[in-house]
């Protein structure tokens, strides 16, 4: 087996503290990866602290992970020793039913596996994520990161930015068109940056009058106040499509009214609490659309990648050590962070 | 002006009763018609007692209108006296917007002229529907119905009918398909009828275990009671597309995880009481959409009536007499009517 040194949550009410934990050695299809940055998503914070259920302790977050190749087994083409790669959220599914053979594997018939938490079926054990110094994946849901970009500034791309590229790309966003992107966290800010390179017209609606500007900065061609009824008005009927990344309870319909006719609002996240129930008058005058959109597939992450490193994006970071990884959820919680920390993995071995 | 005879809500408290009234006479675009037949639809019960706010009275109700051709304007081309021509929903609209310039006058941006209790341009009074003798429409709003078709069974094609089809045809239903009708109603049964002649699996869903016979007969492949839970599982994941007709309160997630992977659910009614809030987890993890569609334009209103008169299909009826509309209502509200009441407007002379 393969030494590893992590981060873990030993429950749902401990901090996140050093886990020395196996993994398997690099079969022939694998790629050992040494994890030079891991970036912190929401969801890891949710799942340490078993907020969705389902949790299995001890649990290694991170599912943001950029590293160096260290090992590639005998059967491996397309990753050599000392490249730097990328992993995200699936480290492997079923690679048998409709979605995985569309490289749709996030909508996989029998469930992906997860990067943490998932009963990965080589081991018979759980899959362990990146806060940690090493991890081993089928190099099928090993992603090539470009030289080009930052490392630590890419690690936010293999879940921010797959959610954000996914349905932009999906629902076909590019030239001439008006998009909108529903709150600037780690999500939309990612999802501002990708629909301004994809040649949108792009709005960002904040209930934060305060980040105006660093929007503007990121790409977006306007800000509205969402709680400013009266700038909302001005944008009945004339968007495209809306991506609405907001996870908690809110009401949709201030949305919904601003879509054109045939128009799509899709949301990436699954609030707590449900939201107010969508006006059915709102999707009937205009045949308009609700949707929701998971991640990415592995073939879409690369050809995210890849746009990323064409147009120079990747994520606006904070780096932190893993030491303060609790102090960072505290201030996560408090959205105290532009736009996403990521671990600087050396800091492991300090 | 045009001297009219029909029946009338005086207000929202008052029964209809026997209403004179004039119309506009016959502009060089207009088509006057002697209504034979006026189907009754749910929407002219809301109308008459004011339950969407909003009437102006007296209301004379109607939007299921097929009758003959009576007298042309000079500039009509399309209509000749002595034909069967039917009115829906619509008698007006901008005729300018996009959405009029693509055939989609239902979704017209200044909004289309109802067929009764809209503001009538041509004498700034109201319009007045087709619960009564005569007519007057512009030849743009009028449609060709069939000699081969039923002029009484073809009359609630113009509403529940075209509801129908215009959805089923958005989304794209035909073979290979398997499609979901929630309930069988005046739209439901149409619903069933349209999509089993363009070749879809047609699975008609109802809280009724004592419609099955009858669903199948209408063209169902299947009948689900969507109270079964056990009988609902077992189509999880496997709708192309669900038309959901009904209008009353109920749980949308119950059909949604019924959906295939990118599966739409399309709402034509607008329940009193919203709906509990559909989960935003069924619509993330299969990319599942939830969308609405509001009758149907003129171009498409005729395309529906030429495909019945090639499949033979129309509306199962109850033929009645104008004199017992009021009970007729009563009974509606009973769901005690397949399935559709149908006014023999002879009767209004009697």
């Amino acid at each position: 087996m393969l030494k590893s040194l992590g981060y873990a949550a030993q429950s749902a009410q401990s901090p996140l503290a050093p886990f020395n934990f196996e993994r398997r050695i690099t079969g022939p299809h694998d790629v050992q990866i040494e994890i030079l940055y891991c970036g912190v998503c929401h969801s890891d914070l949710h799942m340490a602290r078993n907020e969705w259920k389902g949790t299995t302790f001890p649990v290694v977050p991170g599912h943001e992970i950029v590293g160096r190749v260290t090992e590639v087994g005998a059967h491996v083409s397309k990753f050599k020793v000392g490249q730097i790669a990328g992993v995200g959220c699936m480290v492997d599914s079923c690679q048998s039913c409709a979605s995985c053979d569309e490289g749709l594997e996030q909508y996989c018939e029998t469930g992906f596996t997860g990067t943490y938490s998932s009963p990965e079926k080589e081991t018979g054990g759980m899959t362990y994520g990146g806060y940690s110094n090493n991890i081993v994946v089928n190099e099928k849901f090993v992603l090539h990161v470009s030289d080009k970009l930052d490392p630590a500034g890419a690690a936010p791309l293999l879940c921010a930015g797959i959610t954000t590229w996914s349905p932009l790309r999906h629902w076909k966003v590019g030239k001439g068109q008006k998009v909108g992107i529903v709150g600037l966290g780690g999500l939309g800010h990612m999802g501002v940056k990708l629909a301004h390179a994809m040649g949108a017209h792009v709005v960002l609606f904040t209930t934060s009058p305060d980040k105006k500007e660093d929007a503007l900065r990121l790409g977006a061609d306007e800000v509205v106040v969402s709680k400013d009824a009266a700038q909302m008005a001005q944008h009945a009927n004339s968007f495209d499509f809306i991506l609405n990344t907001v996870a908690a309870q809110h009401n949709l319909d201030a949305f919904m009214v601003l879509l054109k006719r045939e128009g799509t609002m899709t949301l990436v996240g699954i609030p707590e609490h449900s939201h107010p129930s969508p006006s059915v008058a709102n999707l009937i005058f205009k045949r308009r659309h609700l949707a929701g959109s998971l991640i990415g597939g592995i073939q879409e992450t690369q050809e995210m990648l890849d746009f990323c490193a064409e147009h120079g994006i990747t994520s606006d970071i904070e780096i932190i050590k893993i030491q303060d990884i609790n102090t960072a959820y505290e201030r996560m919680l408090k959205s105290d962070v532009k736009y996403r920390f990521v671990i600087d993995m050396a800091s492991l071995a300090a």
